[in-house]
This record gives structure tokens, sequence and C-alpha cells, in this order.
């Protein structure tokens, strides 16, 4: 807690707000509490408490709850508050090379609804961009919720995002270096969007809700035909001084041999169209005993494990969760745990990603709940 | 600072302390101050400073000045206190394969002293322990200062090393790997030893007084035959989950024509002796114009290259200094920054490490100088 020496009386009046406004969200499901419940709970005096409500329920951010049948008998019973989950919704986007994801939440971030519509490849940005228009409307429609009740928007997106939601470099999507992707978005909310690298936004998604619950120094390796990573250190999302950490696709570079055009050939060519499809060619012929294609897969493997173990050794995490499409290929996994625990001085745990496809558009709903606890809840922010 | 409500007089007694020593110790050279002008710099009363610098005075670590001799005139001059940076000493302690170098300071990390031994590289640990126990003995002895005065020794070593100062691994020193040394080395010490890995040491040191200064996201690679790296992120050491961050040298086991035997020979054969004298004599050969040593010159420079760009799109720091040996050898840096500049997103500056040698040593200092300053002078860790 900030000093509260100098007596400013309205950042005292917030963050009595914030304490009472946690006490009431529980940490799971809010609870439903009188003025003596919150009284016990906040350590507030009892008229501070009442009027901290007064304001809240002014602000709908708290609601009284009806009375309980039971308590009629005693007379007039406790007034009893709970907090407005529904007052406010956040939004959660993906915004990819194939694809726009959205997962809709309250202020607790309980899901409400999900959307998701394909886009081109080849999509210039305008047209992307109307993409997650359309995505957005659909998952509002959905859940019944407006526009004007969204909080925030969190977004994540290939490439490297500066801090003030400019791409600085997407090789991945057509027209994205350079976009200033976070202005582009607010003009269709009148709410914050903040945007982050899809890897990042992904780490966040499994630390809240899938694999790495509970680790607070993780790597997600977006694992696809060059892989991205996003770290988690200390329970903090390591973005880098220039926003680029976890990059190491670009390690390949370096040996041009390890292309995955040519990683992935089963001809001595070049492999054209390079995609999602033909790789699950190369893979499927793999299983099916080609030997030119399980060499290929081979190769692709090798790549894969050389760039997380530079990740790991790099970083030395508690856990690898491997997430992207090439997560869920056949015989990607354990080369990968076993190849790192001979080569690493303290390897890493390593698993599969659980929240999968849901992994990048739930971290950016993440974000999006970062940012409003921080404005309702945060006794440090207030000042 | 903490909460102050409470009432814990003695803990009251301890940050006031703290408040009163850290004014009297200045940021440079510590000045002389009156009570005066300690009621001025730290906001206490009168009464308390008066009280605190009578403790201070007596645990030795405030002296009162002697007159100046101008303040003779005006009846009986103010009484004039100073910080006695003399009243207890750091040392800083680089144990590694080849020699054993140590750093002596006073209370304000200023220098009094350094002293070096070479140590065999296959000297057993008791060995190796003796030399360090011989070096600190000539580096007191030439300052002039008593073992009894020291209040906190760093070490840096090879290896990763537990919290505890257990070394868990380490390939470059016979017999260290499982050696308790903060235990071994604190049977010479009656005060804490810190132990850390060489190479976080050094990136310590370079941002204490060396390349790194005023930059708080650094990697720091020690190359040498296999480079390991120490990172700041945010101005804090980054250890990793098991400490063993930044032990990059693994990766080149993923590939086998990798190790520094065959990068570097210049016959077909491996290169044998492997050691830095070896390594000159390749170097010199290839500036002398003989083809295949310049050939084993380029395959050296790009295993650099390659584990500290992997180091850099894994951390994206601001700043990568290059230290340890090998960055002493003509054309090491320059293909390292044209490199880098291709292949990095967002490519860090590159600097030649500044303290040389020194680097590990003074980092160790630096681990030292830090621990007492949390004693001393934290007001945060007082509760």
């Amino acid at each position: 807690m900030g000093r509260l020496t100098g007596g400013d009386p309205s950042l005292l009046r917030r963050i009595n707000s914030a304490v009472v406004l946690r006490a009431l969200r529980g940490t799971d499901r809010p609870p439903t509490l009188t003025f003596t419940d919150l009284v016990a709970a906040t350590g507030l005096s009892r008229p501070t408490v009442e009027g901290v409500v007064d304001g809240l329920l002014e602000t709908g951010l708290v609601t009284e709850a009806a009375d309980e049948p039971g308590d009629t008998r005693r007379g007039r019973p406790a007034r009893r508050f709970r907090f407005r989950a529904e007052a406010g919704h956040l939004l959660g986007v993906e915004i990819g090379a194939h694809r726009i994801a959205t997962v809709l939440s309250d202020l607790t971030g309980h899901f409400v609804g999900t959307a998701t519509r394909t886009v081109e490849e080849t999509a210039s940005a305008d047209e992307r961009l109307e993409q997650v228009r359309g995505t957005v409307s659909d998952v509002l429609r959905h859940g019944e919720v407006t526009r004007a009740s969204l909080r925030a928007v969190g977004v994540g997106s290939p490439g490297t995002v500066q801090a003030d939601g400019v791409v600085r470099l997407s090789t991945a999507l057509p027209g994205w270096t350079g976009l200033p992707l976070a202005d582009r978005l607010r003009r269709s909310f009148r709410c914050p969007v903040l945007v982050e690298n899809d890897a990042n936004a992904a780490v966040l998604g499994e630390h809240w809700k899938g694999a790495a619950v509970g680790s607070g120094d993780v790597v997600f390796v977006l694992a696809g035909l060059s892989p991205g990573a996003g770290s988690l250190i200390g329970g903090r999302l390591h973005r880098g001084f220039g926003g680029a950490a976890g990059e190491i696709g670009a390690l390949h570079l370096l040996g041009r041999e390890a292309r995955p055009e040519h990683l992935l050939s089963t001809t001595g060519e070049p492999l054209h169209p390079l995609d999602e499809a033909a790789v699950a060619r190369v893979f499927a012929l793999a299983s099916g005993g080609d030997e030119q294609a399980a060499e290929a897969v081979r190769r692709f493997g090798g790549r894969l494990l050389h760039d997380v173990a530079a990740l790991v050794l790099a970083l030395d995490p508690e856990l690898v969760v491997i997430g992207g499409w090439a997560a869920g290929l056949d015989g990607v996994l354990e080369p990968l745990r076993t190849e790192l625990a001979r080569y690493c001085l303290h390897p890493p745990r390593v698993a599969l990603s659980v929240l999968g496809d849901a992994a990048i558009p739930t971290g950016a709903l993440r974000l999006a709940l970062d940012h409003v606890e921080e404005q309702l809840f945060a006794v440090e922010s207030a000042g």
C-alpha cells in the first residue's frame, strides 16, 4: 500500500473504493456481502464502507442483492451487495494469418462467447481489419452484449509490437509492418485497445487457464514453419528491450540450408507452396513409410529442437509449452523432450499447449482483464 | 518506505539509523555533515538525529570530523560527522580455470587493492581453494586490511550455482560439480560469502563500472572455447529457474561438427591440446595469411555469432558486451556486429568489455557491496 501521509482525500476515496470492490469481487465467483462483512473484510470503518458502497451503486459496478427468503422472519434483513460482473465486458482478439478469433468475457474473466472467421493469408491489412470488425460484431451479437459495454480489448497478432501498438515488423501478414494497429482498432471501440505479439499473448493465456497455471517461468513456443516464442519470467511477460524477445525464428537465417522450404522438401526442390496443408502432407507421407518424407520430418524436428534449445539455454525456464499448429503433428513433442533432457544443464518440463487454438485470444483477453483490474481493483495504481 | 503503523520502536530506530547513514555516505565520496545538515537531509527531528548519530559513533561506522581551521573564529564550531568508509571492507574473488583474482574495497566500493595468482587448469578443488586463500592473504596484506574488517565476500566461478552456494554443475573446473563452495569458503571468513556464476558476476561488473553503465538490459558474453552469458533484465540479474540461464555453450552439442577442437583445426584432425595458446596460434596463422587457419577462424567466428544470435533473439537486450579471452582476438567483434545487424529484428548495440580481466572480480565485489548496502542502508529491508 502506498504512503497515505499527505492526506489527499480523493486519493484516499479511490483507494478505499478499490479495497471494497476487491472484497466484493472475491477470488472466484463474486460473493454477496453485508456492510458488516465488508467492514470485517476491509478493515475500514462502517461509515466509510457505507459511503464507498453508495458510490459503487451509482457507477453500476455493485448492485444490492434481493432479500433472501429465510431472512424475513427476523425483522428488517441486513442489506446485501454483490459485484456486477455483467456491468462491463472484455474482448480478446487473435488476428492471425488464416483466421480471426475472439473471446468475450464479463468483468471477472468468465467467458460469455466466442466467434471465429477465416481470412486469406494474402488479404490486405484493410481486408483483414474488416474481418476483425465482422468477427467482433458476431461475438457481441451472439453474446447479447452491446459495444458500449466493452471496457478493454486485447489483441494478439504476429510480429513485434511497440508499446504504442504500432507493428514494428511482421513478416507473416501482408501490410502489417508499420501499421498503427492499436490506433486503427480504436476507431471501432470506445475503450482501450492493447496490442501484443501473438506468442506473448499465448503465454499469458496458458498461464491463466492452460498448461502453465502455477508456473511463473515459462517459454511458450508457437511452433509453425518459423517458430516464435513468448516468455514469462517471474510471472511477468518478458518483451525485451525492443519488443522482439523470443523471435527465435530468425536464427535459421544464419544457416541457409535450414529454411523450411528446404527442410521439408521431399524432392530436392524447395517445397512449394509452403503452407500448413503442404507440411501436413509431408508428415502424412512420413508416417506412411516414405523415406524421403521421414527424412524431411527429421530435419524439421531438428530445426524446432535447435530453436527451442536456444530459448531454453538462454532463459532457463521451468516449463516449455509447445503450441501452434506444428504442435499438433505426430512425433513433434517426444524427440524434443528427449533431446532437451540430453543437452540442457537444467532441462525444463515440456508440455503441449492445453488451450490449442484458443491460447492467443485467451491471452489477449487476459491483457484486457489485467488492464481493467488495474483500474478497478489495484490499490497501488490508484496513486 | 514501509508502513510505520504498529509502532515497533526498535524497527523505527533501525530505519532512522539507515536514513541518517545513507545521508552520511552520500552518492560519491562521503560528505562531512553537521546535525543541522542531517536534519535537513533526513526530515528527522534534531533529537532523533542526535540519538542516531550517537549510536553510529559507537558502531564505528561514523566518526566526528576534525574542526576545520576557518571555523574557530566564530566561537564553538558545529560538530561535523562523516561516514567511515574504512570501517569495513569487501572482497570480490574470481575463481577461474587458470587464475584467482581478487579486488578489495572499502564500504563505498572504492578499490583499495587487487591480487592475482595463477592456478593449473587441472588443479583439484582443494588445491584451487588453497590458491584462493593465498590470493586473499596477498590482497589483505598489501592493502593493510585485517581479515576481521571484511563485511562480505562475493565470488564468481564457472558453472551453475545454486542459491545455497553449491555448484550444481561446472564442466570447466575439476572437482567443482557438487562442491558446497560457499560453505567451504565461509571457513576462511567470518562474514557472508556470496557465490555466483562467473558470467553473471561479469555482467554486474560491467554494469557497475564498465561497458554497460546506464544499461539495464544487457547480455554479457564470456567468449572462450564455449561461450557462456550473464544477463540483466530491467537492471536485475536473470539467473533462470535453475540458475542455468545463459549457458548457451551447450547449443553446439546439437551439431557435433561445431565442437571447438574441430572448428579450430587446421589439419582435419581435432586440435590438441585445445587451450588459449593453441587458439591464439591459429588466429596468428590466419592473420599471417594461412588459408586453413583463416577458414578455422571463420568457423570459430560463425559458432560465436550463432550462440550470440541465439541469446539476442531469445532475450532482445539493449546491449551485448563481449568479454572473455576470445574477445581479445583480432577480428572477433566486427563480423559479430555486422551479422547481428543483418539477422536480428532489433539489433542491439555490441561493445567490447571495458573491464577485461577485471570484469568477474569487480562484479563479485558488487555482489558483496549489494549485500552490505542492503544491511546498512536499505530502509525497505529493515522490516
